[in-house]
Order: C-alpha cells, then structure tokens, then sequence
C-alpha cells in the first residue's frame, strides 16, 4: 500500500518539498516503512511546465474530501488560510507537518488540540532553525531533563548582517542591502531585521519546552537596526560578538522570561562562531549541561528536509505524538516582563564619562565596557541615563 | 500502570541513571505518558548507603525472568558480559538501552535483529557523544536527507589535550597529566589517546547512516599522541586547529571511507571552536547542507540524560523502530582503504627545504605549509617522504 500525501503550496519551501521527495523518494520510502506519494499539490498558480502537472490543483477540497490522502505538508506561511486549511485537514484525522512559524506561534495551542482530538499529529520540526533538527531533540532526545534555558540565533538574515559588520566592516544600511541584493532579506526586512521572525519561533520553543502558549505579542523584541559599526567593534576588542538573541529562561518562582534582543556573546561561547547566515540553538538542561544544534535556519532544500521528516514521521506513527504539545494559555501571568531579565551589561559612553569599569576601551566613538556587577534591565536603563550612554546591550550568561 | 525498569552497573553512568530518574520523575512520567519506576539495579558491589539499596541485586536472572521489568538500561560498558545480558534481556522482549560504545560496535548488527525478533527495541543514543541527540536526529529528522559525510570530535579526552595544547601551549604529555588529574582520561589513556574510543562511534555512526555493520578493525586509527605543539603552533598561523577527527564520507562508487586521524580544521569552521572536552558531530546532506550537534560527550548526567531519553522512548515504542537498524557485514568490501582519502595536507618541513607551496611559515621548527593540491594519503605518504618531512597531516575538507 502507497501513503499519499499532499503539499499546500508551491512556492520556495513548497516546490523543495516535492523536489527533494522525488530526488530521495526510495531511501524515504525505506526510512517511512512504506511506499509514498505525493497526490497533490495545492497552489493558486499554474505551473503547465512543471514535471508534476497532473497533481496540481487550485481547490483544497479536492484535498480534504479525499480520504487516501493522510499526510499532508503545509508550506503556504501567513495564519490564513493556513489555519482554517490545517485545521479542517486534523479534523479529518489527516496529519499536517508545516514550516509556517506565523502559524504555530500564533495558534499551535489550537491545532496541536485538534490533532489529539482527531487522532493524528501536527508537526513543525521545520518551523525553528529550518534544516536543524530541535524541536523533536527538546521533547524526546531530552525528554530526561529539566531545561531551564534555551537561547538561540533564530534568524539568518541578521546574523548575516552582523557578521558583515563584524567581518568586514559594513555599516548596518549596507550590510541590509547587501543581503537583499543576495535574497536573504526581503524587500521589506521588517520582519527579519526588527526580530519579530526570531520572535516568532522563540514562542514556540517555549510553548514545547514550558508546556503553555506563549503568544509573541507578550514577548518583548528588539531588533538589531539599532546596533552600531562602533559597538560591534569595541564589543570584539572587550573579547564578545553581537547576536541577535531569542532566549527564554525559567526564573526562580517558575515564571518564564522569554526575550528577542541583541546580545553579546563571549569569543570562547560556541555561539559566537555562528556566522553568516547558520541558526543556532543552545540547550540548558540539568543532565545535559549544554547542548547545541547548528545548521541552515532557512532555504528551498534544508527547510523542506525538515518539513519531510516530518511527513515521514507522520507516516510511521498512527497515534499522537504527545509530548509534543502544549496547553493553551489564558493570561500571561506566567511569563515574567523584560524588566526582571538579570545580567552583565556592555556600555558605550562618551570618552570623557570617568564613572567606567575595569578593562574600559577608549576610542573616538567612546568608552566602552562591560560591568562586573549583574543588573536588571531596568537598572541598566538607569544607569545608561545617568552616563549619558550612546548604547547599552546586555551580555549573554 | 506503573512501568518497571532495571538498570545493569552501579558505575559512573549507572548511578546517573537513577539519580536523574529521580530527580525527573514527575516530568519524564510525563513525556513517557506513564508511571515508571526502576525496579533492580544490577551490581555485583554493595551500596548499603544507597537510598534505592532495596532494589539492588547481584543476580542478572532476578531481572530476565521477571515479567514486569519491559525495559532495561545497560551501563557496564565493555562487550562481556553486557553481549549475554542485553541479548537475553532482547529475546524476552524487554527493550534495552545503553551507553556501550563497544558493544554496539562489536554486536549492534546482532542485537538489532534480535530486538526485530522479539518486537523491542535496542537504542544506543548514549553509545555517541554522550549527552548530544545525535543517533535520533540521524535516522529521524534527516530521514528526508541523502547524508554523504559525517565528522565529529567524538573524543572529550583528547579534545582536552589539544585545546590545552592550543590555548596553554602545553606539551602532550603535560596536558595529558592535567587530564588525568582532572579525572578526564584514564590511568591507561591508550583507548582515548590512540583514537579506538572515536573509532567505536565513527564505526557505531557509520553503520546507521550507511546500512551495514562497519567493524572498527576495519577503521584506519590514528591518535593524537605524534601530534606536536610546533604543528599546532603553525597550523593556527596558518589559519586552522587540529582536532581528532572521526569521519567518514561516500565515495563516487558508493563504497565509504571510514577513519580516525588528526585533522586541520580552518578557523572558520564551527567545529574549529568546539574546545576542551565537548564533542560535535558534522552532518552533511543534499537537503540540509550541513548541520552540527555540540555538547558534553561523557560524564555522569550528560550520559544518564541519554541512556533516560532512550529509555523514556522505549516505553513509548510498543513496537521496533524500524528506521534505526543497519544489517551484518560479512565480508568489508563496501569500505575503502584510507590510502584512497584525498584532500589537501599540511606539511612541516625542515627549515632549508625549499620545495614549499605558497603562504608558507617557517621558524624555529621547520616551515609549514597547506597545500593547493588535493593529495591521496599515498600520495601524501611519498611527497612526506621526499621532503623529509618532519610532519604532515590531512586537512579537513
């Protein structure tokens, strides 16, 4: 017996999809246990030149009204019509394995109840860091430890741009335009550079790994459009790199703190090496101690890696996967203000400012240094008013 | 219903396993979706102090011949008699899971059909890199992937002495001393030092992602202990570290090439920056590029945390996973002999030499040197010898 399986949409991710299946489609097929197919190809679009012409179709019914479809890939992005099609597709009892981040952030709660509901699974390992395999290592391959921090480079157009600046010099407005000559930002980076995609996917790591949704919209986020040629530099000499950090902490009282922000991160870090565009993710757990997962967090063929191991998966397993789920969130009261967050922190103020720490670097753009003493966001704003700071970043602990 | 497990060896990894189990109980009962308990701990030692002394017992029958016991945790590490023990717990249908590199190396052909046979699994997670999911992540997430290489520093011990060698510009045997004070590396540091540890891994790695049982006999092994701190000195001006790397890659006619050996690893490289005792493993794929796993190779948690995992799954897994299976090898015609690796060499020469390449660096101890051309190892072998070489060593490519 052959599984067939569907792919919503035809555009990068969706065409890498079909592409990869049949360039791989007899390994596949020995890893699923079974024989496959993809039956259809849901876009709007024509596509008369493309191998696959027959499968095509405009109407998602054709889909969800055919019961020997069973899995279906979602690569369409945006919430809808992605949501209500993934949710009528789990309500049929076919699985959905997606790379839309949008989508799970802002309703995972939603679909991963219905596939319970429905016996089947909603999947989306291709959803955070593309081609890295994390979000089935943080419910199962660590499912023996209490992780209380999680801090990744989630988005490959910024550390891009921040390792132009770092390497070579580039200023933020030419780094950016440099990345969009070469495709890795859209026309309108917004959503990159401002950190609202990284944002996006540090929600759903810490939807799996704290159990409860957390929606963007209570996450604080700060982009990297801020960050300068001087800082960059005088963050190398005091030994760190400037990333683009998601990270979500548990505190004390078991509240979570979940934050997009640029972050400097020690030389000797693992994750200061991470350049150009690669993702990244270090894991905080009580065995482990620290774990990483480095690779392509975007692209046609490492993102639709992540979306067919998924359909594999969805192939090989008839009920669902329940560690990989959440509970809904009614409040936010869990999730603890940027305000709380507690480290070291980089300043640069101008030269003539006396009231510097220990190892200070001077030059024409200022005194630059980090503080031995640990201080909470608020503290750090302060302090920044009080020395007049041109800018103030806090230090990845 | 509460689901019983044992554990075989009080050492080390042993007493991880129960200390993490209980101190995850409530959250791993969670993931796994049951109550769990261990039910004997199998040591021929007395721990009258233990607070689990109830559960001890010295005779290995107590464990197979009780019903209640499905699933089994094997950390005794060496080939006997952990082979009778995890084979006859296997043929009863009890699932086991371990942290013995050697014995999935030696037998893991035999003990995957006999976990087939009797409809259970035997997992290995722990038996590579430790702590870092990497066995799941190779035959789960990448399903979707045609994997051509993997490379990794799979050996914490000398991966110590070579950043000791690096940072401190420490001897060998000086750094080798520091890490057997610090408890890294054996009074016998041989299985370590000479590369066999990384052989079990690369052997245990290669014959997941390949299919065929691959004997670490048939692994070209070199170690770490000819390594001199002049080529680890040259080879940093030239732009890269030295790093024990295990490997192997898919020739162009389909057979592989597994070894162990000293490599130069550019700067660039994010495995260059992965120091002291963490491992890494490179995984290249036609859709994934390339993605790397990091984190704490041995030690108590780190591999408790593991060997947990893969117990948690197995209780999860009512049937074989299929997916995670290679076949016996009855003869190695499907390995090439390292004389075939190609790709460029780093020589150290003796000063006066004149037959140097470009960017070439001399100083006290010779001139060092990359070549532009890609050398076979034969190739290699002879220029070494023509030049009186007073070192040369492959270049991670």
């Amino acid at each position: 017996m052959s599984v067939k399986f569907a792919v919503l949409g035809h555009g990068v991710v969706g065409s890498g999809v079909v592409e990869l299946f049949y360039k791989n489609k007899k390994s596949i097929e020995k890893r699923a246990g079974t024989e496959m197919d993809i039956k259809y190809i849901l876009d709007l679009r024509d596509f008369p030149d493309s191998p696959y012409h027959d499968k095509f179709t405009k109407d998602f019914n054709d889909i969800l009204n055919d019961d020997e479809v069973t899995s279906v890939a979602e690569c369409m992005g945006g919430v809808e019509p992605a949501f209500t099609f993934v949710k009528a597709c789990l309500e049929k009892g076919k699985s959905v394995s997606t790379s839309n981040k949008e989508l799970v952030a802002e309703k995972g709660d939603i679909l991963l109840a219905a596939a319970k509901a429905h016996n089947c699974n909603f999947f989306f390992e291709a959803s955070v860091g593309g081609a890295i395999p994390i979000i089935r290592p943080l419910h199962r391959c660590l499912a023996a430890n209490d992780i209380n921090k999680v801090a990744g480079i989630l988005n490959g157009t910024t550390n891009f741009i921040l390792t132009k600046m770092y390497n070579d010099n580039m200023s933020f407005a030419d780094a950016l335009k440099l990345a969009q000559e070469l495709g890795y930002a859209e026309k309108d980076p917004t959503a990159d550079v401002e950190g609202h995609d990284a944002c996006r996917k540090i929600c759903i790591i810490s939807s799996l790994v704290f159990g409860k949704h957390v929606y963007p919209k209570y996450v604080y986020t700060k982009g990297i459009s801020e960050v300068d040629l001087a800082d960059v530099a005088a963050a190398d000499i005091l030994g760190h790199a400037i990333k683009l950090i998601a990270s979500v902490r548990r505190l004390d009282d078991g509240r979570i703190l979940p934050c997009v922000m640029p972050m400097l991160i020690p030389h000797e870090n693992i994750m200061a090496g991470v350049s150009d565009v690669f993702n990244s993710v270090l894991v905080y757990g009580d065995g482990i101690d620290q774990a990483m997962f480095y690779g392509r967090g975007a692209g046609k063929l490492p993102t639709a890696s992540a979306v067919l191991g998924d359909v594999i998966e969805s192939v090989k397993h008839k009920i669902t996967v329940f560690s990989q789920s959440w509970d809904s969130s009614d409040d936010n009261s869990f999730i603890a203000p940027v305000e709380e967050l507690s480290t070291r922190w980089y300043f640069r103020v101008p030269a003539d400012c006396d009231a510097v720490g220990e190892g200070a670097y001077t030059d024409d753009n200022g005194t630059s240094f980090i503080t031995e003493e640990v201080l909470t966001f608020t503290q750090a704003a302060d302090k920044a008013k009080a020395l007049n700071a041109l800018a103030y970043i806090p230090v990845m602990d």
